[in-house]
């Protein structure tokens, strides 16, 4: 059974055997498939699918499951420092859905669209047991502002944007992805790795520290918790908080802190491979933590 | 309820309040979308989600419905004259999945892009009650050899590749895409408009009707029954043949003729609008038929 190997295992099993050719940039392993495009520029490609139950509720507005269905893609696209630029919905639908759950569901996806000027170029209807939405979008960067998750350097400053934990009692629906923030970022400085965070700030945090075979640092009093958040946990390891989290040279963190922008917040320090990922508690105690949050197995 | 509207009701008014910019040649309405790339060549985009209990039973073998869930995707692109080249693919795995159920379905994806020297460029992993798969696909088309839905013109020869009917027995979990096929038409004749046959003969000639502002007249005779087809209301009504449906000019026709190549097969010829979708019936009875097929709602 799958909950044997666990989501990442799952994964990992997937990626083992696939082959790329030398026109794929960056494959499965990132926020988003990099593509050679043209001279100045990448294609970016990326999917995500909801389901009921899973992703949202049946009674949930349709209107903001919608809009959410397109947001997390859009926030793969701004995490490699890209634009948003075309999507595909695949919609599973149960029969008995009513029009009116439809109409709303439509509009989620077109305000969302429309917002940030992504085409919709096309789709696929079909019938299922339970509301799915998958949506794949493409998006394109230039060659420079491409971000990915593996360049981290030990020394480098970690930030993450808003504030984190909790999403589960609202945001995760409503959240408005990261796009202008993260095309501030990558116009103007140089992140070296970067990240939405969707499965939870430590179990991100590992990804960026896997891709960039490093370990890092970070401070209990320096994560930003958000109102709807409890406590600190929630912060670590609780899902869909679909803020930044990326990474500058300490020169470039110091130039970001000179904008006073205080939307990026510092909460810690990327660290050499063998230090693992710890928390310095408020008491200044140094907490090993293992990086977790949401799996689907 | 959605069956107040059908399945092309419920697509048409999704379609309606979409726009989209100049870089897409074609959004919702082909077999890809089309979207501008580069001097010489569009990018086509498309996706086909599928459900276990709708395109697929439990007790299918899951490296065939790997397979099938790709071949989808490479048929429409090859159905717009192009070339298959990066997926995604996103699966709603069920949580008591089985390891050898996942890694055989895994192995059909694997197969299936490597045929066809597709690039796996990423995907998406989430749990669901029932398997699900969507997958994305881009590919590239030559400008001269792109070929839609929208360019039949009364007097230009139909044809189907193949033969048709009776997929539900067996060939929808075992077809191969005509790629090859697709991709001799658009190098070496000018297809005026083509589609792959997913939803029935009849369904598809329906879209390229539409799409062209034409009727069509089939003749009984000539429509290549497959050998699983038990009648030929199966040919013309029932869903997932995968083999294209195309027109040519009567010249192209006679040129495509002379090469006598079995699997191209003339069955009639596109009318006037006025004219409808007739069949010629052995008796040399011509009977109007309305277009219809599989459809979800």
């Amino acid at each position: 059974m799958i909950s044997e190997l666990g989501e990442f295992g799952l994964i990992s099993r997937f990626r083992r055997p696939i082959k790329t050719d030398s026109s794929v940039i960056k494959g499965s392993g990132d926020d988003c498939a990099v593509i050679k495009f043209d001279r100045k520029g990448y294609l970016l490609f990326t999917c995500d699918m909801i389901t009921q139950g899973v992703d949202f509720l049946p009674g949930d507005d349709p209107y903001l499951i919608g809009k959410k269905a397109v947001n997390i893609s859009i926030s793969d696209i701004a995490a490699c420092g890209g634009k948003p630029r075309y999507c595909l919905i695949a919609l599973g639908l149960p029969k008995k859905a009513a029009l009116t759950y439809i109409d709303r569901l439509a509009k989620g996806f077109f305000e969302a669209c429309g917002k940030y000027k992504i085409n919709i170029a096309g789709g696929d209807v079909s019938s299922a047991d339970k509301l799915t939405i998958d949506v794949s979008m493409l998006g394109v960067v230039k060659k420079k502002d491409l971000v990915l998750r593996g360049g981290a350097k030990p020394g480098d400053i970690i930030f993450v944007t808003g504030s984190l934990g909790g999403s589960i009692r609202g945001k995760h629906l409503k959240f408005g992805p990261r796009l202008k923030e993260a095309q501030f970022l990558a116009e103007n400085f140089k992140p070296t790795a970067m990240i939405d965070i969707s499965d939870g700030l430590t179990q991100d945090l590992g990804h960026i520290m896997e891709e960039s075979r490093a370990g890092a640092v970070i401070y209990e009093e320096l994560i930003p918790l958000s109102a709807q958040a409890r406590n600190l946990s929630e912060a670590l390891y609780m899902g869909e908080d679909f803020e930044l989290l990326f990474t500058l040279s300490p020169q470039e963190a110091k130039r970001l802190a000179l904008k006073r922008l205080s939307v990026y917040k510092p909460i810690g320090q990327i660290m050499n491979k063998g230090y693992g990922l710890k928390i310095i508690e408020r008491s200044g105690k140094e907490k090993p933590v293992k990086p977790r949050g949401f799996r689907h197995f």
